[in-house]
């Protein structure tokens, strides 16, 4: 970390700045230029937080030099970490495609989608069985009977199932049911959800909140896996910028950004970010030529009919169609579709 | 509601809207035009949401006339709601000061800040017990033990409390202590936890999530006002934008904004939206004169010591020192300190 | 266009309102409800800007319905255009890849890089001559001298040359030497540029401003357009969000956005947008995949030596083998490269 | 600046990047940490832009120590600059307000506004000769004609002339009537027009652009100032965000934030900023109370009538009013009015 003092700094702010980063173990290096002092330290990133240098007298800025996450980081793990999801491996040389509809609405809705997703290429069935939704007024999922039907689904299909896990309360319920538990972008940052995860056996697919930097997004991984458990997937779902043509701006840079900087799958969820059909199709593709490790991706057997997120859905026959031209991406980038 | 139908719609198309919209108990308005057919629909506003209409052939964008809150809007409570905390209102004549620590870290720090910013004319008392930090590896608060001393500082000072809950388990025994729950600008969209707070007692402070439209923020009231409770105080905290020279942007035209659009009271938080202290003071004089019902600031008796938020907290000497020109500001606007 | 009148509108206002649209030449639908009165008005959209509608007494707001591009809009014209430059076409089967420096630098540096991008596979150079820069106290490019280098480096190699105009009064100048004027980001709704190089008998390459929404953007190639120049080649370079770990925020999605809304060809900047080379790559072919015309691509022969924008700039070998992988993806999306 | 090398530097890495710092003049601090290299380098910051050790192999990141501006910064000039326009000091104590119509729209119009916002206390009025209009279709100004009769109003009520200029070329045409040179927000980083108008013997009200960022704003204004001309007056007017119930997002932090930054005097606009003129007297009072030297506000006869920007227009009527509760503010700040 670097420490910059103010140009009006005094020499009493300067040592008590000095003492401070001693007394918690940090190594020192002083720079004492014309125009202002610069204090190098070198020591414990994770205790920074903590250390209220910027509130000091004298101090202009503190400077990070080290990321604030570290389970999470490439620099801990140099080799990319593959999660295993039953016989799955999501982050190996397979690409993996979760699809289904926004929101679990009944039996026979989700069988044929589960049926229809499975016959053109999808390895795992994703879907809502509690809706986290802007209005009081909307369907807010089937809860555990939404649940049920997607482990029946499972057996009827081989599909393996990821859904959303919204409150620690219900945690266990849908651990119970679910091979993946995913966590919401409204909640990437609900600090008691993430710690609660961390304690369940299971792989947690992490999206990223629509107004969260990269940093902090690795940051709420690192959450999870400093509480144990270490199987984070990570999903790219659009974030929110000053256009509102689409829903929400996908950043797929954020692709090859999190391969850098980290050793976590990385997924995306194109339906949610663009909110319209008719653009999914082409930023499923540009998502696998970016290197995403696979995608999750909203069908619905009659959009028009969906009880929520209809507008994004594809219909089984867009989504056919656009496994086969995954299939042609996926090749040329040396992988194969799970 | 509006739905613009596209250029190549074809009849059946638009007749399949025409009759969604009236089994949903619409009333149509239906204009033919050269270039395009747009129906005008007059219903029930709350349904909106589930009819799926983007999503049906043909059509190009619907367009929402009505407000998607109906309890929070002014158009169904036109006078002002006060919010009573004890013997204070909020949303009165009274302009109210919270202030206090960020994080309650023991007795005698915040036992000190209490006597001085009621002393300089807070009314009221903030510190949390439960801290949502980004990091893991942070102080997190002194959970219980914090709530105590607060309500011990309560019992000293006659301060009332205002402090954070951030999950339904700790639920009940915030609220025993509270009296005001506060939920977090990450929590805003926590749709259960806004349930749950709903079926309590007490008001609630509900903070503007970083990324959130005022609309957006005004259905999280709605979720709150739908559950049953109807004494919830918005609080502006600064939004997310490009520039990182303050830790977020203060939105403060949000607060004639809100003050236009709804009934219920609006105070701001200028401490966390900035995160620089020396910035404080010029806006919190700012967001009274743009006509805030109060403010919620960050004090503590030596903030370079501070486990949480330093960098943004007031001394005691210039919080007493704004205090003097907020009584001013106030005094402009026609109101009086709290 | 659809007139939204407060519930508190009376029958005046709502007449002053009818008169003034029919003043207008437009034909009214009204939608007398019980909570509102909405106005329907048809007519000639391109006037709707100087109609002041939002400012009467009574009305709530003003929602447009159709777009206010005409000549860009794919309404207008349903074939996708061509661009012809040269004997090339933008926007047809091929894809065509425009390579260079940020900057001529030198006779040396550029007539290297142009052999090293033709024999990769370009088909046309890039290179600044003048530089517009955040700080004055940059390079800002060797003007008139870089413009005959470029042209130096077309007789050498064949490839066709696109170089940015910075104002009306160089424009004569730079149009003498080029073969594509470049509109950059920051000038794009400098409209008197705009009507200058609607002038001008030379195809115009126009980047999307850092925070233009698409509609702007698709405005800013309007008045191109509605001066006379029909042959506008959009550009996205990304736009600015709160994530700064690269420098904007690449929106692809605009790819089939604008794909879908206007005629125009789309093509792609990964190294402006990502100002980081390394995601450059991955950026490029995710931009072929989801559909771009072509790209523009920093390569500069020693990136570290760069006079301008090293860190975004690709070696002649990592061009290269970019060039390898856009083959391939281009074949997978039934194109083939230029 | 610190330079931060990657992990996996070499030591040849290493002494590439020590030798080109020391090549370019500055002096050097290397920390050898267990981690990584952090090399510390002091010297001329203006030639920073141009080094490229971004690009040098290595090299994880450099971060900037000092600002990139120097004639604009506090440092440089410690206490607040006054620019002088006739008679009036903007920057002093006085908080001065320009008002008048977005564009001249005819004699009449204009006259009948600067009488009646100079009877409200205004010292200065505004008005577009030339205007940017989003669409090419709108009215875009009378030019020469709108010119001459803003000096004719300054003839008639004594007010002095803010007014913007769009393009180098008909710079001195509007440097020959006008009283203060408007950069518009579009134009911020118009770099041949700033220093075009670097070289001219008046005043230059600089907006912020709508996706500038403070250091950016700076730096647009150091063009101005290193082009010779230091009578550089700023104007917060709000910058893009994704909440659009507002036109913009008025930052008003930035008064403040600049005032610590800078010497240069800001005003505020809150008229463009916003966008509905209901909420610009609250927001005009808040920017007073912030610190802001003076505001720039719309004022129409007849807003609803206006050839541009209706909705943003206040009332001479509601200008008036607001206008006394800016002179309780200003006294509350120790200020008057201008």
């Amino acid at each position: 970390m670097i420490v910059v003092m103010s140009h009006k700094a005094s020499e009493d702010d300067i040592e008590a700045v000095l003492l401070r980063l001693e007394k918690n173990g940090f190594k020192i290096h002083l720079s004492q230029g014309v125009e202002r002092t610069i204090i190098g330290a070198i020591g414990d990133k994770t205790r920074l937080g903590d250390l209220g240098l910027e509130a000091m007298p004298g101090v202009e800025k503190v400077v990070p030099i080290l990321q604030p996450y570290k389970l999470a980081s490439r620099t801990f793990h140099e080799e990319g970490t593959v999660v295993r999801v039953g016989d799955l491996e999501i982050g190996g040389n397979a690409v993996h495609v979760m699809a289904g509809p926004c929101a679990v609405e009944n039996r026979e809705q989700l069988l044929s989608t589960a049926r229809l997703v499975k016959e053109a290429g999808a390895t795992m069935l994703r879907g809502g069985a509690f809706k986290p939704r802007t209005s009081p007024y909307s369907f807010h999922g089937l809860e555990e009977e939404g649940l049920k039907i997607l482990a029946e689904a499972r057996e009827a299909t081989g599909l393996l199932v990821v859904t959303e896990v919204m409150d620690a309360r219900t945690l266990p319920m849908v651990a119970e049911y679910a091979d993946v538990l995913q966590i919401g972008a409204r909640n990437m940052q609900n600090f008691f959800l993430l710690k609660e995860v961390a304690k369940v056996d299971k792989p947690v697919l992490l999206k990223r909140g629509p107004s969260a930097t990269i940093e902090e997004w690795l940051m709420a991984a690192e959450y999870i896996m400093a509480g144990g458990n270490y199987n984070v997937i990570l999903c790219e779902r659009g974030i929110r910028s000053f256009d509102n043509f689409t829903r929400n701006t996908l950043d797929l840079t954020a692709v090859p950004a999190v391969k850098h900087l980290s050793h976590l799958p990385v997924i995306v969820d194109p339906s949610h970010a663009i909110g319209k059909w008719r653009f999914v199709p082409a930023m499923a593709r540009a998502a696998i030529a970016a290197g995403a490790d696979g995608l999750l991706v909203e069908v619905h057997p009659n959009p028009a009919e969906a009880l929520c997120d209809g507008p994004q859905s594809l219909t089984p026959e867009n989504f056919s169609a656009m496994m086969d031209d995954l299939r042609q991406i996926a090749a040329v980038m040396g992988r194969k579709m799970g």
